[in-house]
């Protein structure tokens, strides 16, 4: 694991080769994506089976055999043991509840002369939600994608899930339960993807498709993008944790762990001003490390891509933070929301020494689908805003039109646009 | 101009092709894009001077020569004749206040154990308008644009505009001055994105770039998606008209031909149930086509992508429209209001017969940037939200600690995430 110091020379372009990331678009995924979409696009649920068949090592005759309703899912949940029952249900909620505050509601004012403006807010129709199968199954991952597009409102939950070898898993399905998603398909992959982007014989078109995938389901998404939404590309997974050198050391070298075992390229990074500090949780960090399951993951990714930071002071620390604008921030400090106002770009900050980041990841309540690679400098988490949109509402009187139209008649014509102006010249109502 | 009616056989199908529009993503556009955004990246200034140059026929030495600061841009406002100058200050005051209500604030609550979740509302740092330069530079364009990032609260907004052989719009720069545009740089293009994405010498890098552009300026826009925020890459221009039959004819014609002279590619459909009123529509366009400077244009849209449609009534007008989703929608009926609930997706509703769409390009007050090609299914128009980001807050408590890391222990477990388990498990106070 590196070990940095921001007052060495060239401590800047270190750090910025530190969070070099550039996602490789393989042209090879690419022509195949666009070869498969085409065809789902076409054949629709013959090209869906056919491609489930053959990559997922399935066997299904027909779609009816890769479609679970609201009653399989709810078998599912019954089928799951009394904790984990417990634990979604308790997990769904408060996400649910913090979800809640992020309705945006429609509003309207009139102006001096009766001209009515407002923005009506609606739902989406039907929203389509990926979960990727096998070993990456995640039911919080599930709850974060469909409980915002619930509270939203939207009409219609569909999720499609991959099943390789037929290998179902009722943590995900039970999740789906408790979300309220209306609808399961056992399909996967960039089929799924163009299936739910153009819609097949029982598969109905979406608006929008959320949630992460591997390289095919990207390339897929991006694809249809413009056909319907999508939620962002995500990269590696980051933590950036700022630490004023007196949280136990285990906690921190745990708290590091939990965001390298999600992969050999996400990021953990530690910033602190004492160096015996860093030495500690150094040493925390070899002698948990042997007793973690994915230890092997967790060690490639802490000396790819992981860092112990020392730095002059808290100040700096945030300053260094709002460069990085990670996706998970910890502020490890006795009086965190003293730092608040100096810190500008982050997905998620999670505050004081108790707050571990993975109680964001799975029930604290806010979602847990983080702007990543930076983009928290223009990014926001995956919310309620992403399944709401919103329509402009113009009416003006006889006499703003008269008002408006004059201004617009002037600004017009100064384009060179001759009809615009003309169609509001033809409404107005007073002799000049 | 096509006339469908909505009782014939085949109408689904013949309403499917009018809208069928594919944005062509030409492979030499890319190719040339790329590798003019790599040369921006590795060159900075010297590649960006040297593509001005040669693209927009210019002889600039250096970046002081393409840079005009807040004084360059007032003293074009003050060449201005005072109609002009009143209009735009008019058209950017309504504009502000509009866009003022869209801003979003911070928050942020208690639960019952002391857990404190909130919502952390910032805005941008440094955003970057693309204006296309030459004949359809637009200087409402520049107020929809920067005026919503300036609410927002952006630190710094930056502008670019190409000037073909040197040409400048003072009306452009005078609305950039409004607007509050801090920097304007007189270049275009790849290379302009390029330069606004990755940052030269004189340029420093943006988090978002907005505005529209050519076939090359959305290619590099698409590219450095991830590098930097963008904005939707834009359609052509739509209408759709609803009419009671009752409005004046000549109206509603010119109505259809402000969107249609825009573009040939561009869209204006028009359902009434009233034949004889399609009729008398028809018969005002005949009239008034050849006075129109841009009749050439408009003929062209009218005849490739415009429709008189025959409805059966209001009532299958409102579905029609919610399949279309329309950028913008006119609801030139007796009572506006009575519709609205029916109608669910539109980029901006213009209510009543004395509204124009065009009042809404200028000076009513909302954004005149609005998703085209059916994407207000899931998109909104430009606003102070795209210039804002969101960041989640959570601190626990030490009893919330406990509470919630028992929760997000079990899932963890079932996800086979062991270090994220024993993360919220070291911070467990009390005993079993």
């Amino acid at each position: 694991m590196q070990r940095l110091n921001s007052g060495d020379a060239g401590f800047g372009e270190r750090l910025q080769a530190l969070l070099a990331f550039e996602t490789a678009q393989d042209p090879t995924v690419d022509e195949r994506v666009a070869a498969i979409c085409a065809d789902v696009k076409a054949r629709g649920d013959a090209a869906l089976i056919e491609y489930t068949n053959r990559f997922d090592r399935m066997q299904a005759a027909s779609m009816a055999e890769l479609t679970l309703g609201r009653d399989a899912l709810e078998a599912a949940f019954l089928r799951l043991p009394e904790a984990q029952r417990a634990a979604l249900s308790a997990a769904a909620g408060r996400v649910r509840r913090y979800h809640e505050k992020q309705l945006a509601h429609s509003w309207q004012y009139e102006d001096e002369d009766g001209t009515l403006l407002g923005q009506q807010v609606t739902a989406l129709d039907r929203v389509g939600i990926y979960v990727p199968g096998g070993k990456a199954a995640y039911p919080s991952s599930v709850l974060m994608n469909a409980l915002p597009a619930k509270v939203a409102g939207v009409g219609e939950i569909v999720m499609v899930v991959p099943t390789p070898g037929g290998e179902r898993n009722d943590l995900v399905f039970a999740a789906a339960y408790i979300a309220g998603v209306d609808q399961v398909y056992t399909v996967g992959g960039a089929q799924a993807v163009a299936a739910l982007a153009y819609g097949t014989e029982t598969i109905a078109q979406v608006d929008k498709i959320t949630g992460p995938g591997n390289a095919y389901v990207a390339a897929a998404k991006r694809r249809v993008f413009g056909v319907v939404g999508i939620d962002m590309v995500a990269g590696p997974s980051e933590i950036l944790v700022i630490c004023d050198g007196t949280t136990d050391p285990d906690w921190i070298a745990m708290d590091l762990f939990s965001q390298a075992e999600h992969d050999e390229i996400a990021q953990a990074i530690l910033l602190c001003p004492d160096a015996a500090y860093l030495d500690a949780v150094a040493a925390s960090i070899e002698r948990l490390l042997p007793s973690m399951p994915r230890r092997d993951i967790i060690a490639a990714s802490l000396a790819n891509r992981g860092a112990l930071v020392q730095v002059t002071d808290l100040d700096e620390a945030c300053r260094i933070a709002n460069y990085i604008a990670p996706e998970h921030l910890e502020l490890s400090v006795a009086d965190p929301e003293a730092w608040l106002p100096a810190l500008k770009h982050a997905g998620a900050i999670f505050m004081g020494r108790f707050t571990s980041e993975s109680l964001g990841d799975y029930c604290a309540g806010p979602n847990h689908v983080l702007p990543t690679s930076r983009t928290a400098r223009f990014a926001s988490p995956l919310g309620v805003y992403d399944f709401q949109k919103r329509t402009s509402l113009i009416r003006v009187s006889r006499e703003g039109a008269d008002r408006l139209g004059r201004i617009a008649s002037v600004l017009a014509h100064g384009e060179g646009l001759t009809a615009h102006a003309r169609a509001a010249e033809l409404r107005l109502t007073q002799a000049d």
